[in-house]
């Protein structure tokens, strides 16, 4: 793992880094508090698709683990996305499923199984993004939390049920179609939110997720609004007052 | 409105109180923080079915709301509850409810026919109790938060349906066969709790009431577990953050 470069800004260190991974350089960034030391809990973000790392929501969620928590906040760029170069076999995929959509495939089976294809390549360059935060001295080897939704959640399940580390996660905006059985592998208390209108999602999908995960605590947080629009500040709260009970 | 007695604990001053409504005597209680003088946000608790204005989980929110907010709290009896007399009108219904049942009739609808006429007496007796209340020097006449599941969901429907007062609603373990279109007129932020595994309420009747609320702003909130398992104390902490974004 290098650290590229640093900045600090409202109380918030950021570190932008790149890991060496069986795929290639994995880019990424670190949010920890100005002037920490010692170990403190992780909570990695997974971003949404056609998003990265840095994307203003990423950002703004970030700062508010790191100055509501204490906590170090980390993520890293999905292939294709951001700071890492186009992937020319996703790409033939994401064509050959455009041309499935428009002769009339579902949308949301569509969706899940190319989240699926990718999550084989995040589920191991998140782990190995774990094992190198581990060994920094402001990071450590504490509990890891994870939060992610619409693609952030397509990755996140599978990676979730596959890395005993994660101790807690906030899911949403996803569905059942692609990962029930992981979900039915997950034990850990997740918090997941539900966009009530959700046009990409179906609620019934959405629904049949919540219901898969093995945890005995899992709360659903539904809200009105279609799958793109901004969550809530009343659910970023919760998510900090979740992770806060779960992490430290 | 007779104040009958007055004690405290915690930092929390109880004061029973009993008020004439048109169906006869209406015991209630009050409890705001200890010393406190001038107006404040009330937030009015509707007890579940066979408990009564002063059962443990309603002794427990209201002293959370109090000391946690600065709230005035009140809860009245429901007729046939707590000090109230048994009624024979209503025990002649629920007689004949439960032949009904025994013959085979839905229970969620019994259930829910049996609190629609109900909430006939019990909708005119709150409003009484907030006339009542407005008056009172450490309560005032601000604004009010409705908190009330199971029946005090089916009974405060359509009481925040029917009082501009109230500004803010925490309501859940209820359906929508009786109440839909008494949700559908209600616009004030709602808060909606709802137990995954309800045997009483079928959940896609819970999921429907959710949907009728005509509010902007409405939450959520599934938790697993059957229809009177406690509910989780971060939902009370959730409930208190909600009322305190509303009402202050």
């Amino acid at each position: 793992m290098r650290f590229l470069s640093e900045t600090s800004a409202d109380g918030v260190r950021e570190q932008i880094f790149s890991l060496d991974v069986a795929s290639g350089e994995l880019p990424g960034v670190l949010w920890t508090p100005d002037g920490a030391t010692g170990p403190r809990p992780l909570i990695l973000l997974g971003h949404g698709g056609g998003q990265h790392k840095k994307a203003p929501a990423m950002l703004a969620r970030a700062h508010r683990f790191v100055t509501g928590g204490g906590f170090a906040v980390a993520a890293v760029d999905v292939p294709g996305h951001g700071d890492r170069p186009t992937d020319p076999e996703f790409d033939r995929i994401a064509t050959e499923n455009q041309a499935r959509v428009e002769a009339g495939a579902d949308l949301a089976s569509v969706i899940a199984e190319f989240q699926a294809l990718v999550a084989r390549r995040t589920v191991p360059e998140w782990s190995a993004a774990l094992d190198a935060l581990s060994l920094v001295e402001h990071v450590g080897a504490g509990p890891v939390g994870y939060w992610g939704v619409s693609l952030g959640c397509g990755l996140g399940v599978p990676f979730v049920a596959a890395e005993p580390r994660v101790r807690a996660a906030v899911l949403g905006l996803g569905g059942a179609l692609a990962s029930a059985d992981e979900a039915r592998r997950i034990t850990v208390p997740v918090e997941f939110l539900l966009q009530w209108d959700d046009e990409r999602v179906p609620r019934e999908q959405a629904l049949a997720l919540y219901d898969a995960f093995g945890s005995t605590e899992k709360s659903l947080h539904a809200n009105p609004g279609p799958h793109a629009a901004i969550l809530p500040s009343y659910e970023l709260d919760s998510n900090l007052h979740f992770f806060l009970r779960h992490l430290l």
